[in-house]
Order: C-alpha cells, then sequence, then structure tokens
C-alpha cells in the first residue's frame, strides 16, 4: 500500500474526466453513479442533468438528502497492475442553492466539459466539501 | 433515460476490466474502491490482495461483515457523451469460506487477469449475489 502525497492525488484527480460517486440510501443501501465533476479548493462540484421533473425522485439526490457523508473515487485501471492508482475523496455533499456558488459551480463545470458550455445542466449543482482525500498507488 | 436488457448489461459487465464497489460502513458512511471483478450467473466474485494480517482490516471487508448489500458499477466514459453508458450490480456480499467456491473464484479470476495465474490472491474471496441489475446508456 503506497500513500500519495495531498499535491500529487489533487494532481491526478484534476486530470480525471470522470469519478464515481457511492451514497448511502434508506437502510443503510448503498448506491452509486458516475459523474463528471470540477474541483475547486477543498468542494468538489456536479451537476445533476436529469429534467427537474425527474430529480426529485433521483435516488443520489434522495439519498445525500438523507445522508450528506458521501464517498468519491478516481482510479485508473490498465492491464500492468504496477500502474494502478485511485484517489479517494471522503465528504458531505448538500444541494447548493446559493445562486453565487451554482454560478461559480456552472462555470468550473463549464471550462472541464464543452457539453455544459453547449448547453447548461438541466438539474441542481451538488456540492461535496471534502473532508478527506486517500491516496493509493501500485508503484 | 435509455435501458438496456439484460443480456446486453451482462455482455458489457463481462467485457469490463474494472468494476467500483460501493459499500456501507459504521453510520452508514460509504465507501468506494475499484475491483477486479469474475462474474458467474447471478454471482460476482473478486478477491482481497491484502496479505492476510492486513485483511482483518481493510474497511471493505468490516462494512460487508456489517452491511451486506453493496452496490457495484461498470461504466464507460469518453468525451462524445453519446457514447456514455453505466451497468450496476446491487446485492448481498459475503466472504467465501467455502473451499470448493473459493476454487471456483480463483479459477474465473485467474481465466480472466494473468496476475491471479502467476500468484493466487492473498487475501479472501468475496461473492456477490446479484440482486438486480440496472443498465443506463446515452444512445
Amino acid at each position: 500500500m503506497n500513500a500519495m502525497d495531498a499535491a500529487e492525488m489533487r494532481r491526478r484527480v484534476e486530470a480525471a474526466r470522470v469519478a464515481r460517486l457511492a451514497t448511502s440510501g434508506a437502510e443503510g443501501r448503498v448506491h452509486i453513479v458516475p459523474i463528471c465533476f470540477a474541483l475547486d479548493g477543498q468542494t468538489l462540484y456536479f451537476a445533476v442533468d436529469a429534467k427537474p421533473k425527474r430529480t426529485a425522485n433521483l435516488k443520489r439526490l434522495r439519498n445525500i438528502a438523507a445522508h450528506p457523508e458521501v464517498s468519491i473515487l478516481v482510479d485508473h485501471y490498465e492491464e500492468d497492475w504496477d500502474n494502478l492508482w485511485w484517489v479517494r475523496l471522503d465528504g458531505m455533499a448538500r444541494v447548493e442553492t446559493q445562486p453565487g456558488e451554482v454560478d461559480l459551480a456552472l462555470k468550473l463545470l463549464a471550462a472541464r466539459y464543452v457539453q455544459y458550455r453547449v448547453s447548461r445542466p438541466a438539474g441542481p449543482v451538488v456540492a461535496v466539501a471534502i473532508e478527506r482525500m486517500t491516496g493509493w498507488s501500485a508503484s
């Protein structure tokens, strides 16, 4: 088990295009989805692409309301296992409602993903206050 | 939101080389790690690579003992979001102790990963009884 320093973890997370978000729901059932994201200091933002009418029913949002503790993983796989690594971010998620922070998040997301420049995501923005970053690298 | 049929979900999971496992721990805190796996009917197997001395302390195993409900994600990312897809498997995990089933799991894992042919994984094998497969594809 080889730990990674904070700057290296951040560099790898920022370079990643996709992460996976795990949330905890009713009766402790976990749920996991891929997310596109932007990192800003100790906050990670992602947007929900679902249409507003469907948003209320999205499990990731219901789970976050009930259990804000989430875990987010960025990892690298290839057939040479000496090159495997992952970085995990644990933190507290909230649906962002302050217009200034929503705008900032959408700007950061648009800077990373052309799709968000073409059209603003239909659903809400979620902000995750990162409490801990853990990294592992095989070599 | 475009659903996928069962055969297509299975085909994509079997072709994937890595998945992400989410488990639920104490006080509902979720945990997420990448896994290499093999699928056999309605069971997904993965092995723990940690040395036996460290195994007792691995969060994914402590979590499974406390909360066997797990969620496993296989997904595809590329810059053209029309090609995005994911398949999620929800099920009940247990550390496999029956020698016959451990042997079967290790054979299936070795068939998929050369690393497991070279050396048997040091830690235990986990079997996940899949209760539900859910798939989504952008197009």
